[in-house]
């Protein structure tokens, strides 16, 4: 029987919370802020939702400078309801889409794109499974086959591949000045983004924003002027968004187009306030890039055991992905370490392995007790 | 600074919730079964996670006595989401759709419905704005104007309007046999029910089921072997349903095409297990009408100041709409109920007035409550 702090999550999402939050969240729940009332129960209508939805935004617009031309939404569904709603959203106005696949969740969201509106309209710009023969690595952009031609084109990638361990270093050069949509799901918050060079960036909150339930949508204002309507739409031979993917309706009624989680929103601004207090995304980036770096060196001093998936240059700061070899020695690598308390380690069962999830609440101290873990693991089977 | 057993809430929801209930999540959300993490953390796909979804399945499939051959789906999005998710899901199949307009959110589902396919798919089969001068009642079924001469036609209404306060007392005769669709937002869990009448039953959770964030749809499992393919639906004209929203998608991976707010159900499992507990479906008849007829009778003791809104054979047990005259009276109803504390009893923003919502976990001693302040107030402006 465990108690919160004898243990460390590593798992992909669903992740590990703060403590202070989810005891915060504990009463929350039960009677918030001693209206008598439990937070879940309490009207999205509500002058205190109100609050709740206001300053959980500042505070993201805080950390990651959001532009005052920029809309920010909440949303639920996950990042899989978003590949819709981009698509749905942005394809009225531009023609075609330029998809660049470096792992799973990006070919998933080229897969929507094609399911929901054939495969003419779909361009895949690179897709790393067939430059590498897997997911590790990202094409050099001199060999991206973007469209050309055609000024009416978005492109689409995903910041950090969770399942592949793949990362973008930084925004993708050749992508400067064009119309860019980014999943960021699994790396927001975890280092600073210049927003302004993308006009639309969502993220599931249940990695380093919240808990599973909530999804944020940060979009250039100018979008919402440019949809056309339904009639329009259909008269294109378009589908018509469903309302509840609709960006301008949502924003229309800031996010409360309909009962919208305002205790998920509540948990998302509790952990946000904390960054802030941290010292924002800058010391956050600082604290990532150094519980990547230690726990990367730890793998690479047993290069006979311990293979990192992707290519340098490409490896996620956020999800660490490893082979061991022999492949039993995994087995006995995760078991070993749920007895020190150092639990989720499973890779995605698609690509089996070891992931090791570097998010935000886990702390340097829980880094430190895996890398220690890694040392004598290596040590006990060199 | 009250206590959660000083004050009853009586909104229409997000409504209030056991306080059993929530005295679980407090302890659920930090640290879950002593797993050491709290249960918003824990993976939606681990043995736990699916634990709970077959779990809280079995007790809906109990309460509602669903039948073998009908699929449960736990999704996301609230019942706005389902507008538009049924009517993509069925006209591919089903080529026309009746709307029986009864109340806001049944006006809502056919605007959608409109919105998403154009006028001419959607037919109305009688809008008591236009029977009754405004939504207040449920026009005689012989009046119905449904579609003839067309076998594929689905049929679409609100059980409970929640906003006017207009319940259907019983499944409508004249749709016996034909394909019907019913939101049971805000009366599901309330009385017992046919399923086998409906091809699809939806309910957004947060009403009597649990919290904002999980939203349960019920069909006839035939339908998932019915939908066309994304090719087709594009070769008929049709657009092609986000993943997110089709349901044999979903069906296919038992609710976890994406990652479930495994917390809500949960919850939804802990509301379900005591109702279970506490007699069912037919139990929680009785005592919901009971409660009803209490506050109509206390309401009608005074015909001089209220008015209860929805005329006799169409009253919501469960969302009780009621003005007071003269108006000023209102104001100081709603303000000597907050005293008592009464809370949550103010109209839907739209229609204004006084709303009682008597959902499941209204306590007939708060009813009791509430029915003495109803005559003292009574008798103090007669």
């Amino acid at each position: 029987m465990p108690a919160r702090d004898e243990i460390t999550y590593f798992g992909a999402g669903p992740a590990s919370l703060p403590t202070t939050v989810l005891q915060n969240a504990s009463s929350a729940i039960l009677n918030f802020q001693n209206t008598g009332l439990g937070l879940a129960e309490h009207s999205h209508r509500s002058a205190l939702s109100h609050g709740i939805l206001a300053s959980t935004e500042s505070s993201l617009r805080t950390l990651l400078s959001i532009p005052e031309d920029y809309t920010v939404l909440f949303m639920q569904g996950g990042g899989t309801t978003q590949f819709s709603a981009v698509v749905y959203n942005l394809l009225g106005y531009w023609a075609r889409m330029d998809y660049v696949v470096t792992g799973g969740w990006s070919q998933k969201g080229s897969e929507e794109a094609r399911r929901l509106f054939g495969e003419e309209k779909v361009n895949v710009v690179t897709d790393s499974r067939k430059v590498f023969g897997r997911y590790c690595g990202i094409e050099e952009e001199k060999g991206w086959k973007r469209t050309e031609g055609e000024e009416r084109v978005f492109t689409y990638y995903c910041d950090n591949e969770t399942v592949d361990g793949v990362e973008f270093p930084g925004f993708p050069r050749s992508l400067e000045g064009g119309v860019v949509v980014a999943d960021m799901s699994s790396n927001i918050l975890s280092r600073r983004v210049d927003v302004s060079k993308f006009h639309v960036i969502f993220a599931g909150a249940q990695k380093n924003i919240g808990i599973t339930g909530l999804t944020i949508v940060v979009l250039k204002s100018s979008i919402l002027q440019i949809q056309p309507t339904p009639g329009t739409l259909r008269a294109l031979g378009l589908p018509v968004p469903p309302v509840m993917m609709s960006y301008p309706s949502l924003a229309k009624h800031n996010s409360l187009y309909n009962t919208l989680p305002i205790f998920d929103v509540w948990i998302a601004g509790e952990v946000m306030k904390e960054l802030v207090a941290a010292g924002g995304l800058a010391k956050q980036e600082e604290v990532a890039n150094r519980k990547a770096e230690r726990l990367y060196a730890a793998l690479g001093r047993a290069p006979g055991i311990f293979k990192v998936v992707p290519l340098e240059g490409a490896r996620s700061r956020m999800n660490i992905c490893v082979r061991a070899h022999p492949a039993e020695l995994e087995g006995v690598f995760l078991r070993g370490a749920e007895e020190r308390g150092l639990l989720g380690l499973k890779g995605h069962r698609s690509v089996g392995g070891i992931r090791i999830s570097n998010y935000n609440s886990i702390t340097e101290a829980s880094v430190d007790k895996l890398v220690q873990y890694i040392d004598e693991f290596v040590q006990k089977n060199a």
